[in-house]
């Protein structure tokens, strides 16, 4: 099989060789426009088979330390954000979002996980110690959780993600790794990590940075690739919204029509060599505070040999309100087993397990929908609709296109449990009677009344009625956490 | 409050002696009919409020261990017993059936749980292991698991109720407990042991028989109690199908009518002192293999104090195939939070945790049914149907008062897994297309092909048909667990 | 027995009529001076008889959430806390100092516990997610780690004991609980916290603090407590160096010579009932960083009913290197049943299980000592000395008076993990051979080379030598955590 | 075999040519007549460097299950076997006999595992259930014990080792494995079973079983294999006491003093292929009961490629008390790292994780010895001797070249517990004061009164006196679990 053998360290030579020579690169310019300018052999694909661990390298659970970072811009989801960190929002009825990338490790034999957050970050300690505590991890394995910290030296937070690595590094500096990996903890995607490694110790690169081809909407801090056929990292740039990107490099504008085509955007997702790791957080950039502004440009600027490494799958970025949504919106499509990664028993999605009832129906029609574990739903109608833990759904309701996030307790609970008559909670948690949801987002635990429309009547785009319990962004009208909305109430 | 007097020691003996004092007994027989037959304080209910435990007495996390025993007859429930212990069905979608006992003692803050089991003894002894490993047991807590062993003195199974745990004395005596509780397996129902318990130390009893009234159909291997007006157990026989009970005893003609309603039948819940447990089963009954036809006979003929402690909360005895199936019909009717008992979060029924992804809903009806976690429905109706965890339902089925067990794996990964082309393989794990079930009971795995019938269409009452992969026991149609239903069958 | 009547509600109210009248009170005065001025009844006793819970009241782990504050001072163990929080210290081979007030919550029945930290809050936090995430707490118990964390609102540390439960306190609300219980992590003691629990329901106090009895030396930011004869606070004042306390209080020159004895020393716990928890820091001081100099005193000013609890126990007080030292050497004394805590099974105390060898001996005479889990010893001496875990002793080693908190790793390994030269890596983690060392700590993974002797020679009283290693504190060698200490230093 | 060789650096290659190449194998021949007949690259040695696993197999997490079998003759090991099973028999002060097993199994990568027990089952369930729930396994991985059960087909015990795997086979078909790995529960060696595996998978045999070289004292039961120059097995006969084995084969008459040497043990371990193991257990030898005897030499006459795979590390076959005693001295030896595999960190025992207090010393001297976790030791000697957990040595006492096994609880807790005087609880749990012991086993929670010496002073060779709490075998004392050996007594 080709590929196989282009992975291995002799084909890659002489690849590289090929590359330098410029009969080598004629033919595949010849070949296609496609391979010209983008070797597929990199790209992986969420269906192949599983291929075994290359006989040369240690296995990843020995060798890499998977480091998940929180998203510096804390604003993007608010107010989903208002008091839980971003990783820690559930996600198609039974997740939080950091799950996915958690769950990716494991399902890539990386076990020895660190999570480094500073905002809200009790949500996601807690939901990460006690899902991952047990489960999934194997001998020697864990998720660690490194919040922002005092020391006698510094009481600063983190300032960024550079910054906070390099803080926490005496700490990760423990195990005997020989790759760190950093991972965004706020991405939504299947990627077998095992493939980014492997690839990264064939090319001997200092570090290797996923990828996605152009054109493809994403965080813009995450920087722009260009990238020579050999997939090396040529220039790194950030995306500035005012000037558009063009990489006509001075010194080579005979190549300008093949590189114009070569322009990828970063994923955030580094693997990078430990002692690289060390010397440029602590020896070449002391002070730098981010990876993609100032840690990777001066790699490259030092030489350093950095490569890409090209993704095609699903992939999605909570960018914003809109993202969120979307992504949740996907959960609902046809649970084809080759589609719907819930579903897909080789590389599952973990979470926090759970010990719930049955959801119990009255009689309800469900269409294109997702219901999460322990709901209680009457006589309602649900269409296009993620349905979260323990949601009740009372008589007569409509809920169309919308998230509808769950709740921590049954209502009855919480009446007997807070043992006061507190304002609105003669609402109970849950969607009332005869209420209609049209897309929104219905945070946990509010308290949405009967006779209730929730539709943003007035088409509004951007709104913020926080002190109502709802704002409205792009369109969505999302709900707050613990919100109450009054019986009859128009939104 | 005189409820809460007559359960102290000393009313009790003032009771006690105007049971035995003919004008004490002419005052109670004065005050009202009720009270005369049925003395209505010592029913508990399920829904009175909490109450702490009593002053004199160790709290029961110290001091009782319970002893969950499986039923001794095997075919009440076959086939769904055919590969597993009667107390590993799956049960009200998300549940086992022993599930229920044992949360009974977590919420009764009993957490000393012995099972003693040795028909198709794995499939119990897994779930038990892994569900209650870690949760909910506290310090010092466990469920332990006794299978029958060989010994160097012994190669027998256990005989009986009655010599399992004698046979498991030894190490059950290892911790210092005052009472053990025997706890049938196979029963379903919420009982706070704290209070027959707390009854059974207040009347200074050997031991404490829980029981129904009478009128209510249940297991005829428990027993039927004769209780004088202090719930002191006279008499203690076993039902004889042929010969009607009768309860007018020789010596005293005169009492008929009003002992004539004191009849009760035994639950098989036994609190037994720990010294009378090592008395009784090694000493006096040192042969007796069964509880309710020697040990409890024996023990009233030695002049031991065996009281009742009377129960009229919600109880099922899985005694047969209709008494299961009607088991899971009432699961799923209304989820009033006061009745079903699985959303009831002061006594929360646990069972092994879980993470599964959240059902899929394509386009479905359903009415009155209760659906486990991780289903994939596509375009059907559902009504007063129990749908297990993992079931796959395809487009154009109906499925109306019958219960899906669900199945261990989805469909796709089995025909990965098993790599060879076994017969039925063709058809997938679940319901197929424009299938329609009615009052049917689909073991785990059972594969049902497209268009096929299941409606029992000949009304028969019972009938083998295992080798076609059902059978039919009181009309109800039994799908067996692993079972392929070719298309187009009618069944 | 007359202290379990007086705790009954009605003796109470006898009492306190006794305690008005005015010859009660001279009936009490006549007793003893020291019962004049203090009731012996609310003193409690680790030796005392198991109570059952109070039949009135809830059950503590129903309505009771623990509290756990780190110490705000940072510099009174170093160098022990160079890396790691004050509670994550190991203490008596075994343990980490934390552990000994989870462990009194665990069997004092509470099993809701936040710990609230933010120096070195790693540490901390890994420890209590591993160590409890399992074990001990039952059905819905917990110990949720809440280090200091950026919102939307506000980007602050901590800014004091009261300020961290301000800040957390809308997570805290979330279960239903009566009352909070304020604990120092830093102390080494056994209490039931019930006890004071009951007291506090008893009096119906709206707080009530746990005291000391005058005289003992503890750490003077808790305060000092002035009680009437009922044990009310009536005066509540942080100790100052310069001034000595005097508690005339002008209202009432005449008791002087009674209320002189009459001074406690608060130990920082604290019981609040929850609402005035919300009240006090919500809306009478929102500013309030520190509960012993500012919301007690308001409390008081303010009228509300702040109590005293008193113990007599055995307690420690972190409060310096020598505290420190002094505690572990309590730990190598005679290991009576009665007095050593460890081996205590009614109260035992919990830490990370582990699964370590034994611990081999090759020749050792261990005189008045404890040794950790899987230690290697050599040919050595080693008297009245704790032994942490995984130590490594060399042939000709004699230490004496000293506590060795052992290492993560064995040696091997570590030479093996690191696969590079680094300074020091020839001496291995442990004490080397020939070695003699006298009342010293020996923090984790420090390299004590061959022929060292670490004896104070010069009799040092404080020094700090950290380039080399290690500081002296009170005359006790403080060796740092991995120092490399080489062959035939002398210190 | 090509694949291997390959695998293997450059001497690989020269060895290969070699072989082939028979001046080489003249020069083999030379060398020694060992290396002659003995292909010396197929010994797997402990301490070779580590080998990832090969490229073109699926790695043994996802395609072995383990089958832990226990042994069939009960009485080996009488009477440490009279309450417990074989595997759950503490050794080496901190385990249990098959965590060796068990822990074998995850350092070589595989999570499946089934333990196939009826003798005392209860212990060795309880163990398994206890220390393998939580830790190691990673995801999908587990322990599952399969006890002997009763179903509705049958109601035998298992009636050998065969007839166990074909009982339990249904159950353990479930997951798509592509061998089952047969292990006998209570042998003592490190084994990395990835190698036999993969030699199996590279022989393209049916079956591989593991060997020792001939000369080392083994299990009769497993029988001795014949192989030719590939290591293919051409003969497999059980050992017979009476009559010498000779495997002079009628064939091959020339090749006798060649193939003389060529007689191996049989360690009991076989890889067997999924398909293979249906076929022989259910069509071939359908009433086959022993694989030894009975399985194995059908598969050879089957024609089946029955392949050795030759081990030579350490390794010891619990065969009698003496076989055990030796092993546990062997614990006791130097902690040379490289030596003694319990402080390997690369491929550590594995057993119940515990929380314990460290062992107190008041004044020992400890020689040659190791220590379980939380001893309580006095003025005492102890020399050569395994002291288990919980141990309590009393002053004066001198312990040499003996097992002592611990307890389960402190002593004063028992005595508390019991809350009755039973005959010998004056003589608390441990060894008493000046009290002398040499050369025996000390089961657990026995109770060695004051001035006992135990030294087997007539020189018994076998003794069984149980009634007084002990048996002599092989010159062994063996003091029974929870015996009483009343102060002054001399053995």
């Amino acid at each position: 099989m080709v590929i196989l053998q282009l992975s291995l360290p002799i084909s890659m030579d002489l690849q590289k060789n090929g590359a330098i020579n410029g009969s080598a690169r004629i033919r595949r310019k010849r070949t296609s426009k496609f391979h010209c300018t983008l070797p597929p052999r990199l790209f992986i694909s969420n269906s192949q088979q599983p291929q075994y661990p290359n006989l040369l390298f240690p296995s990843t659970n020995q060798s890499v330390a998977a480091i998940v970072l929180e998203d510096g811009s804390r604003s993007k989801l608010y107010p989903l954000t208002k008091k839980i960190s971003e990783g820690a929002i559930p996600i198609a009825a039974n997740y939080r979002l950091v799950d996915a990338v958690v769950s990716n490790c494991i399902n890539s034999n990386i076990n020895r996980i660190y999570a480094l957050t500073q905002f809200n970050s009790t949500s996601l300690n807690s939901h990460l110690s006690r899902a991952y505590a047990v489960q999934g991890l194997g001998k020697e394995g864990f998720v660690e959780v490194i919040t922002a910290y005092q020391s006698l030296e510094d009481d600063d937070w983190f300032q960024g993600a550079a910054d906070a690595v390099r803080r926490c590094l005496w700490l990760m500096e423990e195990y005997p790794v020989t790759e760190f990996l950093i991972l965004p903890g706020h991405h939504l995607y299947k990627m077998d990590y095992q493939k980014i490694i492997e690839a990264h110790r064939n090319s001997r690169a200092d570090m290797t940075i996923a990828a996605l081809s152009a054109g493809r909407e994403q965080d813009p801090n995450f920087g722009i690739l260009r990238l020579n056929s050999e997939n090396q990292v040529l220039e790194f740039r950030l995306k500035s919204d005012s000037e558009p990107i063009t990489f006509v490099s001075e010194e080579s504008p005979m190549k300008c029509n093949d590189i114009a085509y070569r322009e990828f955007s970063s994923m955030g997702i580094y693997v990078i060599n430990r002692d690289i790791m060390v010397k440029l957080l602590r020896e070449h950039f002391p002070k730098a505070n981010d990876f993609a502004s100032e840690v990777i440009p001066g790699a490259i600027s030092l030489g350093m040999k950095v490569q890409a490494f090209l993704f095609d799958g699903y992939w999605e970025d909570m960018r914003s309100i809109e993202a969120f949504y979307l992504a949740n919106m996907e959960s609902t499509k046809k649970a084809d087993m080759a589609f719907n990664s819930f579903f897909d028993k080789k590389s599952p999605i973990y979470t926090l397990p759970r010990v719930l009832p049955p959801t119990h129906v009255t009689d309800a029609i469900i269409i294109d929908s997702v219901i999460g574990d322990g709901c209680i739903l009457g006589r309602c109608k649900i269409k296009g609709t993620v349905v979260g833990m323990k949601t009740r759904i009372g008589d007569g309701a409509v809920i169309e296109d919308s998230v509808i996030m769950g709740s921590d307790i049954y209502q009855m609970e919480d009446i007997q449990r807070s043992g006061v008559d507190r304002k609105g909670l003669d609402i109970p948690i849950g969607i009332g009677e005869d209420t209609q949801i049209r897309k929104a987002i219905i945070d946990k635990n509010a308290r949405i009344g009967r006779n209730v429309l929730i539709i943003n009547k007035d088409s509004v785009r951007e709104g913020n009625s926080e002190a109502n319990g709802y704002m409205i962004s792009e369109g969505i009208v999302v709900v707050l956490h613990s919100a109450v909305i009054p019986n009859g109430s128009i939104i």
